[in-house]
């Protein structure tokens, strides 16, 4: 499989797409970048890497690092998160609280806020320092130790997260949050915040593509039994109410942040990093959606 | 890979169970089907047959029948059908009404009982005598002429489906039902009284597996991309409000009945039918569920 | 008071308003009548009779008939009514589905089309000629015998009628409706079939003024005990999802129609009906919410 | 009228029931409150006082407060308030986030907790000392300077407040709170925690009798106009989702708390409050339903 070839073909049809979708402006740090940056990562289980465009540049991954805290919080609790999160697509926006009032304060699934919430919090108890501990998880994955948290874009988002703080109390008041209200923001606010890019999201991936063990290193980081989950998470619940169309059009397990970016892998194939800024109606990279589109269309296979 | 000797692993194990869960009473015919039938049938892209119990055994499919009438209507009338239904999980049970309230009339996606109505009456309107067409078209995939429909159970379904008289009623105050309310339930009743076999389904469900050919015949009946894009359904929404649990337990694209059926497929592997009447409180068969989860667990894959 | 010079105020002062709002044009029959028709007319306890306009002129009374059918159920089957309705504000639309679906099929008040359909449900089970059984209620209680249905609309309403096809059918399917859905429906397109002028509706009314008894005739038709129920669910319900509004607007018990049409009652003093066919956004004859306004803001009491 | 009679009467009728209900138990400071504790005070527009039981007994007047903030609220700012709050029933319970996601965070009422806490914003905003403004306020209308906060309440509440929390920030995320959430909150729970009688509730309410003039000192507090808008809205909204049940069996404009009192008028006529720790199901109090259904019926009259 030529994948540099295909990657070639991808940046050259879309360099003549007039971008269309609203770069996210909820915070001043999001809304500066420039809309026209591109740039796509795909890495293969060969642990060969085919790139174009702006994939060495970091930015800010935002709910992608959803799919890194729950890796986490499997690997330390097991299948007792499944008692305060549920698996089930959700059908409504990303950061909805009519979901929880319907069913007692048990999120439909870890990617929609309110279940990103009781993963961090599920983190927060765990480590005595648990942004330290995402961040060692990540260099270790990565094997790149620069990896960080962007305090800016984190500080910015706790002064405007009001819908956030909404979440977390009302989890809280089903009794689904167990640490201080603050104290779980603080870390969630940081996770959206990490600054990464596209090879570096596409390496952090290879663990989903690999039954759980990373290609260089050799290190087993999550059982197979466990990537199948996070990969079956991703198909159903990946891409808030857009997940259906994603799996439609692209048919990947992937995820997607506000930040531009999306992440998909191909089992046992590749893992694939994509970021262009401007968003589509439902929150998801409009042109990243189309690459990756194109992607499963070229190469001429996806999971099913 | 010794499927025969996985499947007498699962049966083995299963004969032992206590069976959970309730046999669909709400019509008499499906209510009187013996609670302790149990069978599978696993067809390989090798035109391979594996099997056991009473997966020769004819049952009511039921809404497995959305997946036949969805890869008509796709075959009949192409993109056009997503003008009319969407393709999101619905994260709300198969009948709910709601949904429709709050989307101007557009089913979430085709496998719930809105978004088959409207596929329905897409076939009616296309075919003169939709009824046949749907025959036929099951006749040529699984190259068996005996399959039919159950008109008792059509008829029992028929005098007792208040719920469907009101989503085809709601639906066309929304302008989505071209013809007679009437005539499209006629057909929707039908369709889903049809019986078939694991064994049958698991050959009809073969063109899923084959990228939209047949195995022995060599007919082309849909197009890989179709294909890919059914199968992406069946994943997404294929199991009611219970999609993301299957997709995370079993992980294979699947659709469930209430007749106690279940099909799923390993896209270029094989398709899988299993059937037990007893559903779970979500209205999947419990041990069907079970022993597919059982049948990736064994065969150490699923598509993630 | 002197009511006649109020009503001649209120007519002088909306003479001049130009009209705003739409006709209700669901069917040829109501689409056609004339927007500039206005009619007021107020029936007092002492049975003196004020009026202006069109207030002799007949219209399609549509939801208005759904308090003289309340009154007809509570007087045959008394309290028992209240096992399957609700008589709570229901906050959503009048031909809502959804509140159905999250409350077990009982309507939340006898005045969204759920509960009227209930409601007819009900006097269908009772009367062997129902549809007769209103006539002569009406009769009686206006001492006019000529007060009809308009088959032309009733038909209209039948063909149409698919969201009221699926609401009854919804309601049978939780086992909400005893008898056939299309005699229930037959019987309910009839009542909002019935033609009436606003002086007829006053009249009508009155017993809703006068704790049960007619005035004129000095029959009791209701209890007071009813009457104070029915006119809290005409202040709490009367009006859609905009009872609020006009309670916090009007400050009097009342209910409207999409033929325009609004009766409201000060309990002891006097009921008050006024037509005109232009609606606002929430269905509710805008012209006529702002003359009941002008009314309790000329007169200077409301029942608050 | 012999109130005091009927008063008697019902205390002694209801002095052999046996209680239902449960104490509310979220806070220790309302958990520890006498379950048998019951008075009632009726204060008419002649300025006589009836009253029975525990009357001048101070207790946690919790919701009730709404009505007194809303009113100070409406002098404040008039009818620009509505531009920021609903004047429907909600049809939903007090404390429900779902109805402002589908209506863009403008709560459907002052008195569920949403509109409560734009109407504190709003006094947050107008005065440079909220709590005592309310006091100042409080002492006015009913001539008691020594109603207070209990300041061990608020204390407990803003501990467990968690709801709240989430709706204040929900709230702000729709643009709907202009002050720090954390400032609203405080004089939020603050009105929640004010103490007060039977006899001091019906003297502060007598100005909803009165059109809106205290009765021994002969203040104008609020115009004919404003008391009959805020009797409205007692009526269609001061009973959360049991607005209509308590509407139909009582028929007067009432407001309940948690804290077990219930206040209503009957304008022109008399105020009366009740108190009887113990809930029904909707978080009423039960005994206080009763007592006001039963003074109605003795009395014979009720606002319809």
């Amino acid at each position: 499989m030529e994948y540099q070839k295909i990657l070639n073909q991808i940046e050259k049809e879309f360099s003549e797409t007039k971008l269309s979708g609203k770069v996210a402006s909820y915070i001043p740090e999001l809304a500066k970048v420039p809309p026209d940056k591109f740039g796509m990562h795909l890495y293969d289980r060969e642990a060969q890497h085919y790139c174009f465009g702006d994939s060495n540049e970091r930015f800010s991954i935002q709910s992608i690092s959803k799919v890194f805290t729950l890796a986490l919080a499997m690997k330390v609790v097991g299948d007792d998160l499944w008692n305060r999160i549920d698996v089930e697509p959700s059908g409504d926006p990303f950061n909805s609280l009519s979901q929880l009032e319907n069913e007692g304060g048990i999120p439909r699934n870890p990617f929609i806020n309110a279940g990103a919430l009781v993963v961090a919090d599920v983190l927060v108890t765990h480590f005595s320092n648990p942004k330290a501990a995402l961040l060692t998880f990540l260099h270790e994955i990565t094997g790149d130790q620069t990896i960080c948290y962007d305090d800016t874009v984190a500080a910015s988002e706790e002064s405007k997260g009001y819908r956030n703080y909404a979440l977390a109390n009302y989890l809280k008041s089903f009794g689904n949050i167990e640490n201080d209200v603050e104290e779980v923001l603080d870390f969630y606010f940081h996770q959206c915040s990490l600054a990464m890019s596209c090879k570096e999201l596409a390496q952090a991936f290879i663990i989903f593509v690999n039954e759980g063990t990373t290609l260089e290193s050799d290190r087993e980081i999550l059982t197979a039994q466990q990537v199948k989950r996070i990969n079956a998470l991703m198909q159903t619940c990946g891409f808030y109410d857009e997940a259906g169309e994603f799996s439609f059009e692209v048919g990947l397990p992937g995820k997607s942040g506000v930040g531009g970016g999306i992440v998909a892998v191909h089992p046992n194939r590749y893992s694939v990093a994509v970021w262009s800024p401007p968003l589509n109606p439902k929150g998801n990279s409009a042109l990243g959606m189309a690459a990756l589109e194109r992607l499963t269309a070229l190469t001429g296979f996806s999971i099913f």
